[in-house]
């Protein structure tokens, strides 16, 4: 089987994630080719050569300007913060690399656009790591969505909900910095929210909206005296209006106290209604309206027929998060090989970053704006 | 014991719910007077006749104007639609009664102020009934934020979903007319929600708003081919400011299939959250940061150290919709015989019309509007 | 309308439940006669006076024997311990009068057959209130079943969990002894869950069993330093095998802390499964197969459409506990008017018996028994 | 680093399982030695390459007894039907090849007795895999017991409860052929819920117990005219009473229609509660009694606190399944460097055996049978 060398630049959090599904997807999928976890990049030698060891990569590097012009890879991976997305990408793409970026895609609208030109005019495969969209049940909604099993569609419900920053001597770690995050909630999960919205229901075409910052200053580190100020937002709050006169809402926060992780929707249509929470993704809550004993349905999205589960376990045996980007690894492995572009794609990126920064407007504003 | 007369305006849909409440308040609680269920009133002699023996009321009548002003009434009960409230309790209170009013208080802030004005000139007792405060789950809610146990207030986050009118064939009925019912989902179910807010959380004082008809035309009787416009909200989306920096949404709609009367909220503070379901009204979810093992649980609010709990059933055993009016009922009597306003007041119930009113106009500016 | 009279025969915790379906069923259903709640009776002439007036009975009585013989008495009303109700509702039977009684019918299978022998010697009407029959998502389990929209069941699995005793410290009253109770959680709530079990699967033809008491003495009344042996049990654990072919369990205890009134049960059929939890009453959980999308769904039982659901509320609206009684005392004014034998009959109190005499022989041979 | 060189002998689902948690684990944890899946043994030739490559493994093997005799192989991992353990699991034993084995144990007590003396003899490091003691949730429900959170123990209730072959029409595999599978539900699913029990509460000394096979012939093939006899259980039900007083239930079947992989158990105390259920298997309900506002919790065990989750994501970022193998293989990797027997051991697979004959001797008896 042909090889499809991979570099993956970046090696915290996203980076094990990413690693995991290159590693994997070829034990519990048929793919077009053998993915190669070929290099891995980071700034600090010592800790990019550990995690090359720790995650499987035949070799490290601490220049990713050097690794995306190798000739031996097909491949970039881009798993750093937002604020270096742009120029990677970029250069990925002007060497003739396919591209796969977490998102957000970046930290401006401007960087995001400059990212989809140079795709483009690279001709290369590109597509944003938003791998919700992957989860079974998300696909499934999708999937009866367009099969008209809700009808019409009326309204969007999204919430990302999180707590890992309620203790106010939590330290300011770069995802409170504007510089390198972009945005605090509303760029690293409300960005998941619109993504879904956007998928499950189509453009969103105005926005009202607030950004809050409850806990202004935090240690730099953690138990430092010293403060830094947080000039990302804690929370964000919007309405949507859709193309097509849906109605919607999200709200993201990592001030929710006990929601770990709870990426819910609700999507409400003149036939049904469908409900998720990523806390449990291998369910599907359902709604179909059949008279009075109708009901909300939990459906165990675990069976070889739902989608990406022919791959795994029998019905029942759940998968989990990390799942989610081995199905992301996947799709983007069978577009490289059909020559085409996958969904969510660079575009796709740059019209979530136009939501986002349309609701950055609307917030400082005090009014609703277009996207 | 001392008897306490009263006349009931109204006798369908709430008139049902508040006859109820009065006839069993004395039989599961230690009550100051006796309710006595003297008059009822309704505008067609044959239904108010069969309403009266229904519902356990000595006598009926057809004028509420002769009603309101007998001499044998202690109490004025308000169960009409919304544009007659104001002409019905401003007389109530000049004559000397005791109101109690449906919500929303009136259609306008301007007739919700002339009520205030009217029932604290004459002195009487005056209540909005807003039951849902008297669910013992969201009273034992409201307790343990008062104790301090959420800490910090950072999220108030209402929804009211129903989906009582989702097929476009049912008929253009009185809550859809602006001219009776003044608004749709906004005044009748946001109103709640936004009372559930301000008990909970504190004032608000400023939103963002849309509202959203989806159908515009309806048949004007069940099967007609007559159409009638509908010319209020089937949907009406907010987000809000409160006082002190906590932050809040408020979604109501009548186009949620599934959610037959999903009145819920959650509230997230510094050191805990809790979130309700009328649908499980007796039941509280509440969350207590306590390290990893915490996890929101389910409280069954049904111990009779529970608000109101002591006057029904041993734990497990569970209420239902109709004991949240007797509850009402019963704070409003006590309120009489101790010559005090109870909460909510008219006052409450101005400030919710003024909140609501903010909603419409920020719905119309496409801005943030201040309540 | 004709005068139905009843007397009633204790007035505590079942008391004051009765007394309420009394009161109320004729406000919210259309009933053949008007309930009159002509005298209630209790030993102690200060507390059934005040149990009167509280519960709203005309008059009181210290005499059940002249009570149950009084010619303007139509109904007699069981609501006393079980070692009683063989000699009562004999008595009544003997005076004509149509009985109601509570559960279990009786202590021991002798005892419960003298009464079955005596109302149907009679000719009057007898029903046992086992009212989890007339929870409305019960009664729908009911319909479904008999509409084979389960096919051919396989599995019945019962328990009925409770918490209040669990503390060693709590005294030991008379549902713990012997010869008031006859026996613990066996018939106080096992009955209840096997009662269940014959009205959706069917007669129960051999059992194995285990009786276990955990706390062997308890205080003879709160606080007291005084033990007395507690000599009924505090758990009750049973194997079922039902005719054709059906099995089952059934587990009741009163030691399983958290579950307040855990009363549940589970059915699983050839085409459809279904699940019950007295602590969410209003709901049913069903789940009829129909491919991968299949799930268990909440049906919110509480539609104009669902049994006993016209007299109340609009969907989403919930009930209680209470109205339980309510449905029972309808259906035996219902059979009453009509001159037949409803369901469940002392027939059936019977047959209950003999399933718990057949659970305490097995758990003492050691062996499976015959019911 | 030293390495661990794996022989697996079988290569379908269990086999699947158990080569991804050797590939995994030193990706995620800290391991005292590499594992190397060096041979996969299987009966078809053809089938066992396709095995090796997509599984990970680096030859292949068609011979169980050259295998497990290899000079360079440490660990045997037998992953076969239960009628070939002994034999194999006692030649690697008897080659000094520490054994990791699939449960149940074996088919018999006498076949699980003969394979413990073999390892004893043999002094190598032995492990039944009863993966879900190593779902983080259970251990983390094991160690709230161990620190007597519970208080004294009460109820041990366990179901598993399954629907893959409640068609008719499913055909005649070797799961149903007593030859091969020993037994139906009771060894293949009740064994894990025994397993559970005997973990979570202690050892169980006396069964009372019923087996059923309601499809008693199946086609041989999927979509085949020719019928097998289906000759062992479908459904297995039990009562156990445990040393200490405790007293239990456990349930297992392939006909509960909608639970697709419901291995569930509740355990109540003196102090406290938990439940657990695999379908969502990264919580536990936790119950605590601390007065009336105490409920059942629901914890997300996804903190890095909780028992292996260290070695994965943030918190509620959800783990499969597959974890609890891959959990399973470090421990029995440690247990090795460590020169200890983990558990459970094959002295646990032998008392777990001798429960799942107590119970078909009480299924036969009629009776209650000592363990």
């Amino acid at each position: 089987m042909k090889k499809l060398n991979v570099a993956m630049i970046g090696h915290r959090f996203m980076g094990k994630a990413h690693s995991n599904a290159w590693r994997q997807v070829g034990r519990f999928f048929e793919t077009p080719s053998e993915p190669v976890l070929k290099v891995v990049c980071g700034r600090d030698r010592q800790e990019v050569e550990r995690a090359a060891r720790q995650l499987g990569w035949e070799e490290s590097s601490t220049s990713w300007q050097e690794t995306v012009a190798r000739a031996d890879i097909d491949v970039v991976d881009i798993c750093t913060p937002g604020d270096t997305h742009a120029d990677i990408a970029v250069a990925a793409a002007r060497a003739g690399k396919h591209v796969l970026c977490e998102k957000p895609l970046a930290n401006t609208v401007a960087e995001a656009e400059r990212m989809l030109a140079a795709v483009t005019a690279a001709g290369v495969v590109h597509m944003v790591c938003h791998n919700y969209r992957r989860v079974p049940a998300v696909a499934l909604a999708k999937r009866l969505i367009e099969e008209g099993r809700l009808g019409r569609l009326y309204h969007f419900r999204g919430l990302y909900l999180q707590d890992w920053i309620v203790d106010p001597q939590f330290p300011r770690v770069w995802r409170l910095e504007k510089a390198k995050a972009g945005s605090g909630a509303l760029g690293d999960i409300a960005s998941h929210s619109i993504d879904l919205a956007r998928y499950l229901v189509g453009e969103i075409t105005e926005v009202a909206g607030h950004l809050q910052t409850f806990i202004k200053e935090r240690p730099l580190r953690p138990g430092s005296g010293e403060l830094a100020p947080v000039d990302v937002d804690d929370a964000a709050l919007s309405l949507l209006k859709f193309e097509g006169g849906v109605v919607g809402t999200v709200e993201a926060t990592r001030f929710a106290l006990g929601r770990r992780n709870h990426n819910s929707f609700e999507v409400n249509g003149s036939k049904g209604s469908l409900a998720f929470n990523l806390e449990r993704m291998n369910e599907l809550e359902l709604y179909i309206e059949e008279g009075p004993d109708s009901g909300f349905r939990t459906v165990q999205v675990t069976d070889a027929r739902h989608p990406y589960m022919q791959g795994w376990w029998p019905p029942g045996h759940i998968i989990g998060y990390e799942h989610t980007f081995t199905h992301t690894v996947l799709d983007f492995m069978l577009a490289i090989d059909e020559g085409r572009i996958p969904s969510p794609s660079f575009e796709d990126g740059v019209k979530n970053q136009k939501v986002l920064d349309a609701v950055e407007r609307a917030a400082s504003s005090r009014s609703w704006e277009r996207v």
